[in-house]
């Protein structure tokens, strides 16, 4: 149903450095095409390891009308599928998250192994194949204890962004961290807009007056705007950095990710409203709790920071051309103590308060971009980062409306 | 609006057998196709003369964008009317049930008869012909008390239907009833979904505790999975049936219609949670409270069980492509008193709950085929009826999407 | 997206006299239709001078996708803009009303001057050029305080329209007033429906038990069905506003507008229960409170009762096919004081009233319109002005339509 040519059309009006033409934003074909072009063919971050951590451990997530289970299979392994019995199409699992033994489904309960073979199906006839009728897998790969899964049957590599980014956040040891809080809210926004609103802090200083105590604006260490008190804060910071070994220059992510480490306002070292701590347990082997924090970036739908004490991860999944639901999932040390070492309401306050007014800037956001008025607006440099996010997306959608002979192998 | 090329395609890509493809359940053209292919030509449950039992009663259904108003006249007759004004088109009844003396528009107070006609159309000037403005009519069949309705202007006969089913259902004599209690839910799911998840009871073990107490789970008495308890049950039921002159046997209804008398479970003979008696007043001439069930399905929006003390019809009206309507009403004699020969909370809640089970199935039945991953699956032995149901609506589909010099007659 | 040789079809099918084709009032293509034919070309009511009256004092409207600021600027004119960021398109003003100094938009603070001059922009690079970001603007005209805005780049002329309804409208001093009360409310029902129902009182006798109390049923002076008491009370009427010099005689306004002067019943002088006064402190130069009403009505959105105590003016914006607001804003003198010379309650009731019962008259008027057994019906004589709305409807629907070069000039 999607017009090809409509939106190649669409692509060649598109001005680098500008916001993208209203149609990519608000129309319901587009969407379709954003499904289709973008997250039926790219890898998209689903959990962290915490939140499956024993076999029979699951979640499930929802990619446009795709519902995916995420679990933990009996050797230990993680593996996808779609939550679509093969018998009449039910849902599966019908919560967001649980242990199975095995995967039933509720209606005529069909029974599926954790590795999606089908091995009972009652009332079916002798003859019945069963090895015909798996659950259909979905592609997984597990970086640092990150969950990504793909769609596709043919997903790019992610051997490169492996590489880059483990480095920076294998010593923040993701992947032996608890769950200590998730919360998910829905943006009545385009998925791009409140991915572009992620990737720039201009809107920073007139919207996120508790984010600010502790987070330093500036995007890049030589930031042509740098303040001479950031400049210091960055030198201080990266000799003690370069003392412990903790990479910290940007990553070679291009338009695909970005991984660097910043340093917290002075005197601040973690996302609390006074800046101190937010959980006495450090990840990994820390034992110092000023580290400032990796942030990195994965197109199309996560972001991420990796702190001392805890690991943020923020996941973005469309649900309409104007609605978003944005997960977000603090994660402390495995052996962490709740009460103890880390509060909840101290851990999440500053980041749910910032995801709250980032919601309402691409609400507003989208409704003025409804508008006819509505001309395509050029980034300050601050905003660089989404230029690279419309270089990249645009790609994606030239490469899905060219006819499948010319088509570019998929970037990475 | 309706593409009915495409219609065609994914009729050739249909396998019988399987379950219909993603498009038939989802898609909102097929819905359209669905209410003009389906809706407006067939006949469709309504009520019972119960509701409408003195001249000027009257009880409204929606039928996709169409409400109806089905009333008993002066003369006693059923008859039913679209419930649009004739002047500027507003709705004439607004309830769901009611009595008047005569059909008045709430807008300008224009004044039909209950034929029909025109009679007051005030402020019109002299010259104007009432009689060029009567209500347009729906067509209405009654048998033995139940009422359907047609939206076509040509209806295909009732006659083998109604032959067929009035031996099995006259005795319990649906026209001298009382409505006991109805209840109307929403189901989050395609009609088909609905109707396909009535016609199985292989869903039965796995979801509805109350109705198992009851319902044996075979649909056939010679159903080659059925055990030698439901067989020794039949045979002694069949001898008592027999005894009493009471059909049993599957009526000859092809892929149109079903009926046919099965028993309750042994030491049970009504819906109750304890399978005792939901009313002590017996319908018709029955002194005999243990006469099974006669169940009757038709094409494309009723069943019903009709017992030895009540009788319950199902109504099921789409919504949307993802959204139906489903009535229940229970029915017992027109002389039974509340309090004294029955209890509504017993006659009603083994089908209140497993409406609610019902529902939730088909919703998430609905849910999964939303996926791309959704492949028609194989019906099971006992999932015939589905096969049944899919050849008869595959037929409706085929023939609107001729072109109209190769229609066949409808279907009869 | 809008199929204009479908839509000049339908204007083909529409018979002169009778409302309108089903698709005209439900379809959602003739909704986008209606938005670029109509309410993107002509003059839209958007609300009266005193809700602006101070420099910097701003209310919006939306119309369709659009937001629109009006303001009063630091000369003490009146402004509109389109309430779209030139930055990345965020809605600038959030609320329905408020006072600003300048316009910030609360994204990144690009702050615009209060006349649309972009005016700074941080952290854009040194060569930006600001002058090609102002704000867009829309048209405005003001007659007598009430403010039409156009979001057309060339709007018919209202000159006509000015000079024909100033001498009726300026002696009630619609500059002069306060707001003392406003309702919004959202009708179920087309745009084109609210304002059909508005056009005409001959449902009022079977609906409108408050608002009969005081308002005279008849359009015209000659109306051929007037009644003796009416023509008496009409006599009399006229007499009293020739000796004050109060325009009374329908103005020419064929079918773009109406204005006229009509009495009250007899006894009563304002739209209250009673019909006793509303407000103590009279309009303009006022001293008798007997003027009957100036009621006046402007395609497509805007109808008003000028009164000797009070004004009401009444704005139609449209939602969707099916989702129309209302505004009704009830303006006193601008000295009078709450509690002292009116009451709130005692100036709103009936209109409140009366607007809820015509929501469900026009509710019910589209739901009807959606049933196949929906024909166009004859307008009554009293409807006439229906006829006129219809007609300049398909005039404005008929020249969206043809080729550009056979356009006519806009009417007017």
């Amino acid at each position: 149903m999607v017009d090809t040519g409509r939106i190649a059309d669409l692509l060649k009006a598109r001005k680098p450095g500008f916001s993208l033409p209203q149609e990519f934003y608000v129309d319901d074909e587009m969407f379709a095409a954003d499904m289709q072009a973008v997250f039926a063919t790219d890898w998209l971050f689903a959990c962290n390891v915490a939140e499956i951590k024993r076999p029979g451990d699951y979640i499930t997530l929802e990619v446009g009308g795709d519902s995916i289970i995420v679990l933990r299979n009996r050797d230990g392994e993680v593996k996808a599928f779609f939550n679509t019995c093969r018998h009449r199409g039910s849902r599966i699992c019908l919560n967001e998250s649980g242990r199975v033994n095995r995967l039933v489904c509720p209606y005529h309960q069909w029974v599926y192994e954790l590795d999606g073979k089908l091995i009972n199906a009652r009332q079916m006839p002798d003859g019945f194949d069963k090895s015909g009728y798996s659950l259909k897998p979905a592609a997984v790969e597990v970086i640092c204890g990150m969950v990504y899964i793909s769609l596709s049957d043919n997903p790019p590599s992610l051997d490169r962004y492996r590489a880059a980014v483990t480095p920076y956040i294998a010593p923040h040891q993701p992947d032996r961290t608890k769950v200590a809080f998730t919360s998910t809210i829905i943006e009545e926004a385009n998925w791009k807009l409140v991915i572009e609103n992620n990737r720039e802090c201009y809107h920073c200083a007139g919207n996120h007056p508790e984010l600010l105590v502790t987070l330093v604006e500036f995007a890049l260490p030589d930031d042509s705007a740098a303040t001479n008190v950031f400049k210091g804060l960055m030198d201080r910071s990266v000799a003690r950095w370069d003392s412990y070994g903790l990479p910290h220059q940007p990553a070679d992510g291009g338009i695909e990710f970005r991984c660097i480490r910043l340093p917290f306002n002075d005197g601040t070292v973690s996302f609390t409203m006074d800046g101190s701590p937010a959980s006495n347990k450090l990840l990994g082997d820390f034992t110092e709790p000023d580290l400032g924090s990796v942030r990195m970036f994965r197109v199309p739908n996560n972001w991420n920071h990796f702190l001392a004490d805890h690991i943020i991860h923020f996941r973005v999944l469309p649900l309409s051309a104007n609605r978003t639901e944005v997960r977000t999932t603090w994660l402390v040390h495995e052996d962490a103590v709740e009460g103890v070492d880390y509060d909840v309401e101290r851990l999440t306050e500053v980041w749910i308060a910032t995801n709250d007014q980032d919601r309402i800037l691409a609400e507003n956001n989208h409704k003025g971009i409804r508008s006819k008025a509505y001309r395509p607006g050029p980034f300050a440099p601050s905003e660089f980062m989404l230029a690279n996010f419309s270089e990249w997306y645009a790609g994606k959608l030239d490469d899905f409306v060219r006819p499948p002979s010319q088509r570019l192998v998929a970037a990475e």
